[in-house]
């Protein structure tokens, strides 16, 4: 065994088509409520992890960019679980690339972080199934559990960290869908989503969105299941405008939407009743807005989005692989972006 | 007793500080929750009631046009009841003018039922107290119970018909606060809000929202007796905010917000949070904004408000009195207008 313990790892960020928001155990991230997504093709994050005797700290960077000690903190809860695994106690260098805006709402965490939990359990020789990898990228983002599958993913509610896991429920090619993000806004968030989820429980609402869950959880299963687009589409936000529901009625209250989140909002419902076009929305934490659509829609979707006033670019993504590790000899790059030693890959 | 039997009063529209939405019973309008508004100063109905033992049929006159039978069917409730009691089975000449765009959310027919009801028992000579004459414009629409009392009222969720009326919390001049209406569509609504009434039990919020009024109403009856601006605004946008998270879930759905109200919203809770002013937001069933503030803010606020692009007109108004009567001989106009001849008031 080398001296250098190296893996590296890439995942994509998912869309959730019903929402996880709130935690009943803030710790390990167990959520109140079950959820689905799909991952997104286009917005990749790749890792490498190199745990290095010689340091006396970790160290994370992420495009090229050192990122203080502040911002370690959710990356300790999977470095310690993998140290402890693997009776490792090195330090690590932790180098991340992703073309995927941060801070914006896009979910960049939950790639982040299913791919960190791929890369330092290789890098250890630890070789986790899909589940347990799922629960520990679960730790450090909940939504990470679910860019572990691949595909169209339901991420269970479960009783404990033992069961609360994601799972594929159908592959990337069930059905070609597509989504179409116009983003609005590149400000960070006000707020970020580990914090928002705390604040879940402060809604008078969150209580109901949660007991409807398995509701939803249902009509989305099936309407994915039978591929019918306007069963899904209904569901999907209706979903969308509880998760807002609740943050807007949280205290302090969330409020994301801009005008031109409503705009769209107002513009996509329109195709789809007026138009006939499969096209729905979807929003997370933030302004922008997911355009959910048929492979068939993609090309027009994008065009419209893009020529309403506000919209400042609209990044498209068909449906998505799972993580998986990657030949340390193709992150070259990113060893360099770290200053590691091409030679110790 | 004259042959001719007519009744004059007036009346204010209301806004709703806790708001009412869905009814246990949708013909009494006996509502799911109870409800805190103030009267609307500026916003007033004046209705002429002549019973004609020669009219075939009744008639509706408002703003000098014949109104179609098709909209007659909620005054026939309020009719219906006071021949009934009155003993009295004539058909009746009903002439109302007002002040109020009518179908843009502005509870135009608050007034018009408190009015209407005040205006139709006098006529009769039937003289209902506060609390019965609350009850009997409920019938008409439900938020006309509130527009009944004077000032600031709540209207209690009750048990049943004769425990489910409105009465006044706070005179008009406890609290200097003026609403500033923030127009920014008159387009007719897409759906009325008596038909919105029956959606509100589809949306899966809407009993978290109704268990949990109890509470929104104890803290806004203290911020009103405390005069508490900033307890009042937190309750009052919360509510706003639950009241459109149910509609907004609902089957089918009910989105009446525009960029421009997203915009307002913003710009609202800005200046009450940087700028330290007494503002606050609530929405009812339309894209409008009313803006609640303090005497000393609203020159201030309307002139504020005007300058958003996107907003028609600001109209503004104090705190108002409750439905009283009028002399007949003060409503010649409104006799004109249904070309009733003058010498029967």
């Amino acid at each position: 065994m080398a001296r250098i313990l190296a893996g590296c790892a890439e995942a994509h960020a998912n869309i959730a088509l019903i929402k996880y928001w709130g935690n009943r155990d803030h710790r390990l991230n167990l959520p109140a409520n079950g959820s689905i997504s799909f991952n997104l093709d286009a917005l990749l994050t790749r890792t490498l992890v190199v745990f290095d005797p010689k340091l006396t700290e970790d160290r994370l960077v992420i495009n090229g960019q050192e990122r203080r000690r502040e911002e370690h903190r959710r990356m300790q809860r999977i470095l310690a679980w993998v140290r402890e695994k693997a009776g490792v106690y090195h330090y690590a260098h932790v180098i991340s690339a992703t073309n995927i805006p941060m801070a914006v709402g896009l979910a960049s965490s939950a790639a982040a972080f299913a791919a960190l939990a791929l890369a330092a359990t290789k890098a250890l020789g630890l070789h986790l199934d899909e589940r347990d990898l799922s629960r520990l990228a679960r730790r450090g983002s909940g939504s990470a559990a679910r860019s572990v599958p691949e595909g169209f993913v339901e991420w269970r509610v479960g009783t404990r960290d033992e069961d609360c896991y994601a799972f594929t429920l159908f592959p990337a090619d069930y059905w070609e869908l597509w989504d179409c993000i116009a983003l609005v806004s590149t400000r960070p968030k006000p707020i970020s989503s580990m914090e928002g989820h705390r604040l879940a429980e402060t809604s008078p609402i969150q209580w109901a969105r949660v007991a409807d869950t398995p509701r939803r959880l249902e009509v989305c299963r099936n309407a994915l299941r039978n591929r019918d687009f306007n069963a899904l589409a209904d569901i999907v936000e209706q979903d969308a405008h509880l998760l807002h529901a609740v943050m807007q009625t949280s205290t302090p209250p969330l409020f994301y939407w801009e005008p031109v989140t409503v705009e769209i909002m107002h513009t996509v419902r329109q195709w789809r009743k007026e138009k006939g076009w499969n096209v729905c929305y979807t929003l997370d934490a933030g302004p922008n807005v997911h355009v959910i659509c048929t492979g068939d829609m993609v090309a027009r979707v994008q065009e419209a989005l893009e020529a309403i006033p506000g919209v400042q670019q609209v990044l498209v993504s068909r449906v998505g692989k799972g993580a998986r590790v990657l030949p340390t000899h193709l992150c070259m790059d990113l060893a360099q972006q770290g200053r590691i030693p091409t030679h110790w890959l």
